[in-house]
Protein backbone atom coordinates (compact mmCIF):
# COMPACT_ATOMS: atom_id res chain seq x y z
CA UNK A 1 0.00 0.00 0.00
CA UNK A 2 2.77 2.54 0.41
CA UNK A 3 3.09 5.43 -1.98
CA UNK A 4 6.44 7.10 -2.44
CA UNK A 5 6.66 10.47 -4.19
CA UNK A 6 10.05 12.07 -4.77
CA UNK A 7 10.20 15.65 -6.01
CA UNK A 8 13.38 17.39 -7.08
CA UNK A 9 14.12 20.84 -8.41
CA UNK A 10 15.15 21.17 -12.05
CA UNK A 11 18.61 22.50 -11.22
CA UNK A 12 19.48 18.91 -10.28
CA UNK A 13 19.63 17.88 -13.92
CA UNK A 14 20.81 14.38 -14.51
CA UNK A 15 19.10 12.93 -11.47
CA UNK A 16 19.33 9.15 -12.03
CA UNK A 17 15.61 8.54 -11.66
CA UNK A 18 15.53 4.97 -12.94
CA UNK A 19 18.37 3.84 -10.71
CA UNK A 20 16.89 5.68 -7.75
CA UNK A 21 13.49 4.07 -8.28
CA UNK A 22 15.08 0.64 -8.31
CA UNK A 23 17.14 1.28 -5.20
CA UNK A 24 14.37 3.06 -3.31
CA UNK A 25 11.94 0.24 -3.94
CA UNK A 26 14.53 -2.28 -2.83
CA UNK A 27 15.24 -0.31 0.33
CA UNK A 28 11.62 0.26 1.28
CA UNK A 29 10.22 -3.16 0.43
CA UNK A 30 12.95 -4.86 2.45
CA UNK A 31 11.46 -3.22 5.54
CA UNK A 32 9.38 -5.60 7.69
CA UNK A 33 6.56 -3.05 7.40
CA UNK A 34 6.00 -3.90 3.74
CA UNK A 35 4.45 -7.32 3.29
CA UNK A 36 4.24 -7.47 -0.51
CA UNK A 37 6.83 -5.80 -2.72
CA UNK A 38 4.16 -5.14 -5.36
CA UNK A 39 2.39 -2.79 -2.98
CA UNK A 40 4.96 -0.02 -3.24
CA UNK A 41 4.14 2.57 -5.89
CA UNK A 42 6.95 5.07 -6.38
CA UNK A 43 7.22 8.08 -8.65
CA UNK A 44 9.49 11.00 -9.44
CA UNK A 45 8.26 14.52 -10.03
CA UNK A 46 10.47 17.15 -11.64
CA UNK A 47 9.77 20.62 -10.24
CA UNK A 48 10.27 23.33 -12.84
CA UNK A 49 9.01 26.40 -11.04
CA UNK A 50 10.44 26.79 -7.55
CA UNK A 51 12.28 29.03 -5.14
CA UNK A 52 14.14 28.12 -1.96
CA UNK A 53 14.09 30.88 0.65
CA UNK A 54 14.66 34.54 -0.09
CA UNK A 55 18.42 35.00 -0.42
CA UNK A 56 19.97 35.28 -3.90
CA UNK A 57 21.72 31.90 -3.81
CA UNK A 58 21.88 28.71 -5.83
CA UNK A 59 19.70 26.26 -3.98
CA UNK A 60 18.13 22.95 -4.87
CA UNK A 61 15.99 20.41 -3.09
CA UNK A 62 14.99 16.77 -3.07
CA UNK A 63 11.89 15.93 -1.08
CA UNK A 64 10.47 12.45 -0.57
CA UNK A 65 7.08 11.65 0.86
CA UNK A 66 6.14 8.13 1.90
CA UNK A 67 2.43 7.64 2.49
CA UNK A 68 1.47 4.48 4.32
CA UNK A 69 -1.49 3.20 6.27
CA UNK A 70 -1.68 4.47 9.84
CA UNK A 71 -0.65 2.30 12.76
CA UNK A 72 3.13 2.09 12.43
CA UNK A 73 5.32 2.77 15.46
CA UNK A 74 7.49 5.89 15.57
CA UNK A 75 10.52 3.60 15.30
CA UNK A 76 9.22 1.92 12.16
CA UNK A 77 8.50 5.29 10.57
CA UNK A 78 11.94 6.60 11.41
CA UNK A 79 13.52 3.47 9.97
CA UNK A 80 11.59 3.93 6.72
CA UNK A 81 12.59 7.57 6.34
CA UNK A 82 16.21 6.64 6.96
CA UNK A 83 16.07 3.93 4.29
CA UNK A 84 14.81 6.48 1.79
CA UNK A 85 17.30 9.14 2.84
CA UNK A 86 20.22 6.75 2.44
CA UNK A 87 19.43 6.20 -1.24
CA UNK A 88 18.69 9.82 -2.07
CA UNK A 89 21.72 11.14 -0.19
CA UNK A 90 23.92 8.86 -2.26
CA UNK A 91 22.31 9.27 -5.69
CA UNK A 92 21.30 12.92 -5.73
CA UNK A 93 23.43 15.19 -7.91
CA UNK A 94 25.46 17.71 -5.90
CA UNK A 95 26.35 20.43 -8.40
CA UNK A 96 29.26 22.65 -7.44
CA UNK A 97 28.15 25.89 -5.84
CA UNK A 98 24.61 24.70 -5.20
CA UNK A 99 23.19 24.06 -1.74
CA UNK A 100 21.13 20.89 -1.99
CA UNK A 101 18.54 20.18 0.71
CA UNK A 102 17.24 16.68 1.25
CA UNK A 103 14.11 15.95 3.25
CA UNK A 104 12.01 12.86 3.85
CA UNK A 105 8.52 12.87 5.28
CA UNK A 106 6.34 9.98 6.44
CA UNK A 107 2.58 10.46 6.14
CA UNK A 108 -0.08 8.32 7.79
CA UNK A 109 -3.02 7.49 5.55
CA UNK A 110 -6.45 6.97 7.09
CA UNK A 111 -6.87 3.22 7.26
CA UNK A 112 -10.63 2.98 7.69
CA UNK A 113 -11.54 4.73 4.46
CA UNK A 114 -8.70 3.45 2.30
CA UNK A 115 -9.66 1.50 -0.82
CA UNK A 116 -7.16 -0.85 -2.39
CA UNK A 117 -7.76 -3.39 -5.11
CA UNK A 118 -6.35 -4.91 -8.26
CA UNK A 119 -8.38 -4.30 -11.38
CA UNK B 1 -14.08 22.58 -0.28
CA UNK B 2 -12.95 19.11 -1.28
CA UNK B 3 -9.94 18.61 -3.49
CA UNK B 4 -9.67 15.46 -5.57
CA UNK B 5 -6.35 14.50 -7.15
CA UNK B 6 -6.13 11.41 -9.35
CA UNK B 7 -2.71 10.18 -10.45
CA UNK B 8 -2.15 7.40 -12.94
CA UNK B 9 0.92 5.82 -14.43
CA UNK B 10 1.69 6.50 -18.07
CA UNK B 11 1.29 2.85 -19.10
CA UNK B 12 -2.46 3.44 -18.78
CA UNK B 13 -2.53 5.43 -22.00
CA UNK B 14 -5.97 6.42 -23.15
CA UNK B 15 -7.32 7.04 -19.69
CA UNK B 16 -10.61 8.88 -20.34
CA UNK B 17 -9.76 11.84 -18.13
CA UNK B 18 -12.57 14.14 -19.23
CA UNK B 19 -15.24 11.50 -18.76
CA UNK B 20 -13.77 10.46 -15.44
CA UNK B 21 -13.70 14.06 -14.19
CA UNK B 22 -17.36 14.45 -15.06
CA UNK B 23 -18.38 11.19 -13.42
CA UNK B 24 -16.17 11.65 -10.36
CA UNK B 25 -17.54 15.12 -9.72
CA UNK B 26 -21.08 13.80 -10.12
CA UNK B 27 -20.40 10.93 -7.71
CA UNK B 28 -18.69 13.03 -5.05
CA UNK B 29 -20.96 16.08 -5.13
CA UNK B 30 -24.04 13.89 -4.79
CA UNK B 31 -22.75 12.88 -1.34
CA UNK B 32 -24.55 14.63 1.52
CA UNK B 33 -21.12 15.73 2.72
CA UNK B 34 -20.74 18.19 -0.14
CA UNK B 35 -23.06 21.16 0.20
CA UNK B 36 -22.17 23.09 -2.97
CA UNK B 37 -21.17 21.30 -6.16
CA UNK B 38 -18.89 24.21 -7.09
CA UNK B 39 -16.68 23.42 -4.10
CA UNK B 40 -15.18 20.27 -5.60
CA UNK B 41 -11.94 20.87 -7.43
CA UNK B 42 -10.71 17.76 -9.25
CA UNK B 43 -7.59 17.16 -11.31
CA UNK B 44 -5.71 14.41 -13.09
CA UNK B 45 -1.95 13.97 -12.94
CA UNK B 46 -0.11 11.76 -15.41
CA UNK B 47 2.88 10.06 -13.81
CA UNK B 48 5.73 9.56 -16.27
CA UNK B 49 8.50 8.31 -14.03
CA UNK B 50 7.43 5.48 -11.75
CA UNK B 51 8.07 1.95 -10.58
CA UNK B 52 5.76 -0.45 -8.78
CA UNK B 53 7.59 -2.85 -6.47
CA UNK B 54 10.78 -4.66 -7.36
CA UNK B 55 9.78 -7.61 -9.55
CA UNK B 56 10.26 -7.37 -13.33
CA UNK B 57 6.57 -7.17 -14.18
CA UNK B 58 4.17 -4.93 -16.03
CA UNK B 59 2.41 -2.93 -13.37
CA UNK B 60 0.32 0.21 -13.38
CA UNK B 61 -1.51 2.24 -10.78
CA UNK B 62 -4.34 4.69 -10.32
CA UNK B 63 -4.36 6.57 -7.03
CA UNK B 64 -7.00 9.06 -5.93
CA UNK B 65 -6.71 11.39 -2.99
CA UNK B 66 -9.71 13.29 -1.67
CA UNK B 67 -8.82 16.09 0.72
CA UNK B 68 -11.68 17.50 2.75
CA UNK B 69 -12.13 19.50 5.92
CA UNK B 70 -11.80 17.46 9.10
CA UNK B 71 -14.82 16.39 11.07
CA UNK B 72 -16.45 13.74 8.87
CA UNK B 73 -17.45 10.42 10.38
CA UNK B 74 -15.58 7.25 9.41
CA UNK B 75 -18.74 6.11 7.61
CA UNK B 76 -18.95 9.28 5.56
CA UNK B 77 -15.30 8.97 4.59
CA UNK B 78 -15.70 5.35 3.59
CA UNK B 79 -18.74 6.24 1.51
CA UNK B 80 -16.77 8.93 -0.30
CA UNK B 81 -13.86 6.65 -1.10
CA UNK B 82 -16.27 4.02 -2.41
CA UNK B 83 -17.95 6.57 -4.68
CA UNK B 84 -14.58 7.46 -6.16
CA UNK B 85 -13.47 3.84 -6.49
CA UNK B 86 -16.64 2.92 -8.32
CA UNK B 87 -15.92 5.39 -11.11
CA UNK B 88 -12.22 4.64 -11.42
CA UNK B 89 -12.71 0.88 -11.30
CA UNK B 90 -15.06 1.17 -14.24
CA UNK B 91 -13.24 3.73 -16.36
CA UNK B 92 -9.60 2.83 -15.85
CA UNK B 93 -7.88 1.11 -18.77
CA UNK B 94 -6.95 -2.52 -18.04
CA UNK B 95 -4.29 -3.36 -20.61
CA UNK B 96 -3.72 -7.05 -21.23
CA UNK B 97 -0.81 -8.43 -19.24
CA UNK B 98 -0.62 -5.44 -16.93
CA UNK B 99 -1.47 -5.58 -13.23
CA UNK B 100 -3.39 -2.40 -12.43
CA UNK B 101 -3.66 -1.30 -8.81
CA UNK B 102 -6.38 1.09 -7.73
CA UNK B 103 -6.27 2.95 -4.43
CA UNK B 104 -8.33 5.73 -2.89
CA UNK B 105 -7.29 7.75 0.10
CA UNK B 106 -9.26 10.26 2.16
CA UNK B 107 -7.28 13.05 3.81
CA UNK B 108 -8.51 15.36 6.57
CA UNK B 109 -7.54 18.99 6.11
CA UNK B 110 -7.03 21.17 9.18
CA UNK B 111 -10.22 23.17 9.49
CA UNK B 112 -9.04 25.96 11.77
CA UNK B 113 -6.34 27.27 9.47
CA UNK B 114 -8.06 26.66 6.15
CA UNK B 115 -8.64 29.69 3.92
CA UNK B 116 -11.33 29.57 1.27
CA UNK B 117 -12.68 32.42 -0.80
CA UNK B 118 -13.79 33.45 -4.26
CA UNK B 119 -11.69 36.12 -5.91
CA UNK C 1 11.60 22.94 6.85
CA UNK C 2 8.36 24.20 5.38
CA UNK C 3 7.24 23.11 1.97
CA UNK C 4 4.87 25.29 -0.01
CA UNK C 5 3.09 23.89 -3.06
CA UNK C 6 0.81 26.14 -5.11
CA UNK C 7 -1.37 24.58 -7.79
CA UNK C 8 -3.41 26.57 -10.26
CA UNK C 9 -5.68 25.60 -13.11
CA UNK C 10 -4.48 26.31 -16.63
CA UNK C 11 -7.29 28.77 -17.37
CA UNK C 12 -5.37 31.22 -15.18
CA UNK C 13 -2.79 31.78 -17.90
CA UNK C 14 -0.28 34.45 -17.16
CA UNK C 15 -0.03 33.66 -13.47
CA UNK C 16 3.06 35.61 -12.35
CA UNK C 17 4.81 32.61 -10.84
CA UNK C 18 8.23 34.17 -10.33
CA UNK C 19 6.84 37.24 -8.60
CA UNK C 20 4.51 35.13 -6.51
CA UNK C 21 7.36 32.85 -5.41
CA UNK C 22 9.37 35.87 -4.31
CA UNK C 23 6.49 37.42 -2.42
CA UNK C 24 5.26 34.17 -0.90
CA UNK C 25 8.71 33.32 0.39
CA UNK C 26 9.06 36.80 1.84
CA UNK C 27 5.66 36.56 3.52
CA UNK C 28 6.18 33.09 4.98
CA UNK C 29 9.78 33.45 6.10
CA UNK C 30 8.98 36.69 7.92
CA UNK C 31 6.74 34.64 10.22
CA UNK C 32 8.31 33.96 13.64
CA UNK C 33 7.61 30.26 12.95
CA UNK C 34 10.34 30.10 10.31
CA UNK C 35 13.80 30.33 11.82
CA UNK C 36 15.93 30.15 8.67
CA UNK C 37 14.75 31.64 5.38
CA UNK C 38 16.63 28.95 3.47
CA UNK C 39 14.33 26.31 4.91
CA UNK C 40 11.31 27.28 2.83
CA UNK C 41 11.01 25.32 -0.40
CA UNK C 42 8.22 26.65 -2.62
CA UNK C 43 6.96 25.46 -5.97
CA UNK C 44 4.23 26.08 -8.50
CA UNK C 45 2.32 23.34 -10.27
CA UNK C 46 0.24 24.05 -13.37
CA UNK C 47 -2.85 21.84 -13.53
CA UNK C 48 -3.81 20.98 -17.10
CA UNK C 49 -6.58 18.45 -16.59
CA UNK C 50 -9.20 19.58 -14.11
CA UNK C 51 -12.87 20.20 -13.46
CA UNK C 52 -14.53 22.30 -10.78
CA UNK C 53 -17.94 21.02 -9.74
CA UNK C 54 -20.58 19.80 -12.14
CA UNK C 55 -22.25 22.91 -13.55
CA UNK C 56 -21.31 24.09 -17.04
CA UNK C 57 -19.46 27.22 -15.93
CA UNK C 58 -16.07 28.84 -16.28
CA UNK C 59 -14.28 28.07 -13.07
CA UNK C 60 -10.67 28.21 -11.98
CA UNK C 61 -8.77 27.52 -8.78
CA UNK C 62 -5.60 28.34 -6.93
CA UNK C 63 -4.74 26.02 -4.06
CA UNK C 64 -1.77 26.39 -1.75
CA UNK C 65 -0.54 23.78 0.68
CA UNK C 66 2.01 24.60 3.36
CA UNK C 67 3.55 21.56 5.00
CA UNK C 68 5.43 22.20 8.22
CA UNK C 69 6.59 20.19 11.20
CA UNK C 70 3.88 19.49 13.74
CA UNK C 71 3.65 21.45 16.96
CA UNK C 72 2.49 24.89 15.86
CA UNK C 73 -0.43 26.55 17.62
CA UNK C 74 -3.74 27.03 15.81
CA UNK C 75 -3.06 30.77 15.85
CA UNK C 76 0.35 30.36 14.21
CA UNK C 77 -1.15 28.13 11.52
CA UNK C 78 -3.94 30.58 10.82
CA UNK C 79 -1.43 33.40 10.58
CA UNK C 80 0.63 31.44 8.05
CA UNK C 81 -2.36 30.62 5.85
CA UNK C 82 -3.42 34.27 5.91
CA UNK C 83 0.08 35.37 4.84
CA UNK C 84 -0.12 33.04 1.87
CA UNK C 85 -3.67 34.02 0.99
CA UNK C 86 -2.79 37.70 1.00
CA UNK C 87 -0.19 37.22 -1.74
CA UNK C 88 -2.25 34.87 -3.89
CA UNK C 89 -5.41 36.97 -3.59
CA UNK C 90 -3.48 39.93 -4.92
CA UNK C 91 -1.42 38.27 -7.65
CA UNK C 92 -3.80 35.69 -9.06
CA UNK C 93 -5.28 36.47 -12.46
CA UNK C 94 -9.03 37.12 -12.34
CA UNK C 95 -10.22 36.61 -15.93
CA UNK C 96 -13.56 38.18 -16.80
CA UNK C 97 -16.39 35.69 -16.57
CA UNK C 98 -14.41 33.12 -14.64
CA UNK C 99 -15.11 32.21 -11.03
CA UNK C 100 -11.73 31.85 -9.31
CA UNK C 101 -11.54 29.94 -6.05
CA UNK C 102 -8.61 30.43 -3.71
CA UNK C 103 -7.83 28.02 -0.90
CA UNK C 104 -4.92 27.62 1.50
CA UNK C 105 -4.28 24.54 3.58
CA UNK C 106 -1.79 23.98 6.40
CA UNK C 107 -0.52 20.42 6.86
CA UNK C 108 1.34 19.07 9.89
CA UNK C 109 4.28 16.84 9.04
CA UNK C 110 5.26 14.07 11.45
CA UNK C 111 8.21 15.45 13.35
CA UNK C 112 9.66 12.23 14.75
CA UNK C 113 10.31 10.57 11.42
CA UNK C 114 11.28 13.65 9.42
CA UNK C 115 14.72 13.67 7.84
CA UNK C 116 16.34 16.96 6.90
CA UNK C 117 19.89 17.57 5.85
CA UNK C 118 22.09 19.48 3.45
CA UNK C 119 24.04 17.38 0.99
Amino acid sequence: MPHLIVEYSQNLAGFPEAQALTELNQAVTSSPEVLDEADLKSRFVLVDSFEVGTAPANRAFVHAQLRLLSGRTPEAKKDLSERIAEVLRRLSPKPAGVMVQLSVEIVDMDRGSYVKERL
